[in-house]
């Protein structure tokens, strides 16, 4: 997606560990508007009136799935990290590593809220290694329900995890900017190279 | 608004602790529908007019902070929890305490994206003890920015949290849903008293 592209050339910045800050319009200040184009863009690579229901990981996956869940007409599922007193027992559980804070988190999905009827769309707005969001394809498959795709906004190519879901047999997986390499040169996109 | 209460009143379900279920539609699986509607709710308190910025905090608040930023025409920022790699220095800081996890969390905002030239309306989806937001309240005075207004969706108005906000000067404070009571009898709202 050239517009998301260019809004990483121009915004995103590269800072040691190979982090990729692009905080100042996808996951700390949010440009709804972007996103609202962004959803756009996902419903050319899915078939979104399949979809009963847009999943996603908290918390910075929370704005775009939202948006998508709007423009596409369903209810947003959001996996919550770790354990809070406002979860009962009967949930689908988790274990995942986390990039961002180097340490081990449990997702959960109530599971009065997704079952064998659902079509789902796991939404993320950026991926890397892929471990949150393979937790969230384990979720989807605990509850029995159809894994209709997996979009993401940003995908650091050079982390493995986007490749990982390509590979899976079955599971349609889209990255709408993979970023191949980024240091003190800048961004490179796949497609770009 | 009514159209809230009466989804509070159907599908919302008190567990002990004067926990207050609404994960059916506005901080698990999320009807982004009604939180449209919310956010048309909210421009009927507040001059939407004005606001350069909609500000929560993560995790549950961002869906409809987005929801409301869309609707608005503005940025949705939301506050992060702890500390995180993809955070470099340069933040609005704030230490409050979650009734949720029953312990202390930091709220980060970096100071590139809240300046004195912005108009800020706090949103958040729930209130209780309003920590969280008193957090928030003071991120944007430290930022020397505008507080706008403060637009909850639902306050447990038996916590305290909504009356301090309403008594303080200045400060423009609505709660669309306003919960007086909840125990085994059911839940009884504000103005049904």
């Amino acid at each position: 997606m050239e517009e998301l592209k260019e809004r990483i050339r121009r915004e995103g910045r590269v800072l040691s560990g190979n982090i990729i800050k692009v905080d100042g319009f996808l996951n700390h200040r949010v440009d709804t508007q972007l996103l609202w184009r962004i959803a756009d863009e996902f419903t050319r690579f899915f078939d979104v009136s399949k979809i009963t229901k847009v999943l996603t990981a908290e918390a910075s996956g929370i704005a775009l799935a939202t948006i998508c869940a709007h423009r596409f007409g369903v209810p947003m599922l959001f996996a919550k990290k770790a354990k809070s007193d406002n979860i009962e027992s009967g949930l689908y559980q988790s274990e995942v590593f986390s990039y961002t804070y180097k340490k081990k988190v449990t997702l959960l999905v109530s599971q009065e809220w997704l079952s064998s009827d659902d079509h789902v769309l796991i939404i993320d707005d950026f991926m890397a290694n892929g471990f949150a969001m393979q937790g969230l394809v384990d979720i989807v498959n605990a509850a029995g329900a159809t894994l209709e795709g997996i979009g993401v906004a940003v995908e650091k190519g050079f982390q493995g995890g986007g490749d990982k879901f390509r590979a899976m047999e079955g599971v349609h997986y889209k990255a709408l900017a993979v970023i191949e390499k980024a240091d003190e040169n800048g961004i490179v996109f796949r497609d770009d190279v």
